[in-house]
């Protein structure tokens, strides 16, 4: 029999591996950072044996959530201001706040968002803010997978003041963190709308020197459209195709106003998109046209966006609304069904942030980054269709385990590598000051 | 100093009343089945002491919320079949599960349904279904209020046989459920599409008669609607204003697809709307006009209809979601502001089915209906709005405590009147049996 770290037993397993296996009365072995089987119960038990065993009590265990876009720290301002017009609501409320930015605050909010996306079940997420060194130190401390990447834009930012600093600044970031087995980084252009075709140039110089993703912003509302197409007589999205910018390492946020064209030129470019239903409904932003794009065969993956317009990150209930808000929009039911969802917060975001060889399905060889799910609770009871009960009926509430690369870091929704009530206090002692302006 | 049965303390309590009273450190006193006073910490217990003090560790005090809308049992159903057709969900799937209602079945359902209704603070529901009589004695052994009615429909029914029976079977419910604290009984006629004028007629006779609601399906999508014009001639609204079945005692349930007409006619009549954003958008019926109904004066509650098309009952999140689809659905950020929508699952909700008078504010007079929402979570933190952060961050699973018609249904998340994993037990050896057919 051989050792191992960890045997998680008594589940029902998802893989969300390309064959789809669904292991009724399954088990996994972990070992250091990897998962080194999968399986029948049974059979697992038989082979491998751990000092440290955890029983999923009947439960999903399952691949952790990919946010693919969030914006970690604004864990501060959430519910500073809602129901607003986006251009008050930016200008009165959010670039105030954030005028007051500190590294101490970007790290105490990041670590309350790590809190919170542990608790519902996340296990990855790709962030664009300020002071992203200081994201990564804090997803590092509380042991949460990230693909993060400071924010650039033409005008000077509160962090590196000129942007050729904020290139600098990136480097940095790449070489500080090069090899890390939990961040990993990215070059992050705002927009098109705040890059000039100078700067985006840049950003796909280091990015493809260096071989990570670039992360951007891309055709958010019929606004930014229009502005573009005044500008440089062009959709974003055909702006950048012109420019060369597109490439399959491109991670696109949003994607809401696109035209037939548009769509066309992201599946050629084999450019990733990143859907934020929630944020683009709260926003009254639009409706981004999934099912065309997956028709396509465009990687799409889901993220919350940040809780300044969501307001949390739980990534069970995006699933939950992102289905049925596609489903009403095309006035089809079978749109977006349960398994496509699943599949789009597992798999296809590990794709879209270039991570699908260490995550996102559980198999041996991958990263050990695991949830169980509780469904011994009324509200999940009866349960006919897992996937079905994973989108519609489970909240990230219910994830009971939460480890990443082999460490767990919630057991029985106790955080493992974070002071909770500390976590908490910071950010309400953050809070604080920011009204007392 | 006067004595109560039990002090709530520590609280923001969030009254509803007309005056939308928030009190930052309050408290309320409760004697037997009533609210006696509602104030800030520091008078009330200066006026009040009693021998049970719930302490609610600064979270949010709140009236319990009012699903308008819900077939309590359907969670015997919950996932059996998502992501089809209506007709196909319908016909291959629902009504043949339906055949082999029980009263035994829908017994322990609302069983079930009920304890997933108090762990998310729902205190009071409206349902329609068979056997009501069971629904009924369930939410009576749970603690739950609720106003119920027998479905009327022109064919036979599996419970009552005729619908002249089921005529009968419903005045037995009035007279059996008279004056009861928590129960109260409606009449429920399907739906224009399955109910003849000359049935609705009959219904509306006896709810004149006894003074209570009537509870209908109306326009629930496009296909409706073209159905009762092919029969008709009308639009469903215009059909029953015809055969003056409208009156401000008819709870309308959906009111999805609706002419500008149909709107006026609501309003002139005063008809309650019960509004199911969820069950539309999985099912595909469209988006209620809620915001032109609101702009109307018209009263709407908020419902999350049954199990099988949502699929669960967590009214909290049917608030987010609500809020979230009229805004990209209108493209404008601001319909639907947190406080509007709170009133909706709260003291409109109570209006909604003939309840105001009794429940959905924290009242000197009220029925004692209340729960306490958890706000020290990384998820709720930090709070610059309770009414946003009800809407946009709080999930049913924040609420920690609850109590209806003066006694303790729920502490610390702990049912007192139901035993969970019976509950659960039940409906699992339920939902087998429904799978063996």
């Amino acid at each position: 029999m051989e050792s191992v770290d960890i045997l998680i037993i008594n589940g029902r397993v998802l893989t969300m591996a390309r064959d789809m296996a669904l292991i009724d009365k399954g088990a996994l072995a972990v070992s250091g950072d990897q998962i080194v089987a999968v399986g029948r119960q049974e059979d697992v038990v038989n082979e491998y044996g751990a000092a440290r065993i955890l029983d999923a009590c009947g439960g999903i265990i399952m691949p952790g959530l990919v946010n693919t876009h969030t914006h970690a720290a604004m864990t501060c301002f959430r519910g500073l201001a809602d129901d607003l017009p986006l251009m008050t609501w930016l200008q009165e409320h959010i670039f105030p706040a954030e005028a007051k930015l500190t590294p101490d605050i970007v790290y105490k909010g990041t670590l309350l968002a790590c809190a919170e996306m542990i608790l519902s079940g996340t296990t990855t997420f790709c962030d664009m803010y300020l002071y992203e060194d200081f994201v990564a130190k804090a997803a590092k401390h509380a042991g949460v997978r990230a693909l993060v990447g400071e924010v650039l834009y033409d005008f000077p930012s509160p962090n590196y003041g000129p942007v050729e600093e904020g290139l600098k600044y990136t480097q940095t970031l790449i070489d500080a963190w090069r090899d890390d087995p939990l961040i990993n980084i990215a070059v992050e252009p705002h927009s098109p709308y705040l890059c000039s075709p100078e700067l985006l140039g840049k950003t796909k110089v280091i990015a493809d020197k260096e071989g990570v993703p670039i992360v951007i912003h891309l055709s958010e509302s019929r606004q930014e459209v229009a502005q573009i197409q005044d500008k440089y007589g062009k959709t974003p999205v055909q702006h950048l195709a012109g420019i060369g910018f597109l490439a399959p390492n491109v991670v696109a946020d949003h994607c809401v106003a696109l035209s037939e064209e548009d769509i066309e030129t992201l599946k050629d470019y084999d450019v990733k998109v990143a859907h934020n239903p929630e944020s683009n409904m709260k926003l009254a932003s639009g409706v981004a046209p999934i099912p065309k794009l997956l028709d396509r065969g465009i990687t799409v993956g889901i993220g919350t966006d940040g809780c300044a317009s969501n307001n949390n990150l739980d990534m069970f209930q995006e699933m939950d609304t992102l289905a049925k808000l596609h489903k009403v929009y095309s006035m089809d039911p079978t749109v977006l069904d349960a398994k496509t969802v699943v599949g789009m917060a597992t798999i296809e975001g590990a794709r879209v942030l270039g991570l699908d060889d260490q995550i996102g399905s559980l198999e041996p060889g991958k990263k050990a980054d695991i949830i169980i799910v509780d469904t011994k609770r009324p509200h999940l009871v009866p349960m006919y269709n897992v996937y079905s009960h994973l989108v519609y009926a489970v909240s990230g509430h219910d994830v009971v385990t939460a480890i990443v690369d082999g460490k767990v870091l919630m057991e029985e929704r106790v955080l493992k590598t974070l002071d909770v009530n500390e976590v908490m206090d910071n950010v309400n002692e953050i809070a604080d000051k920011i009204l007392e302006r």
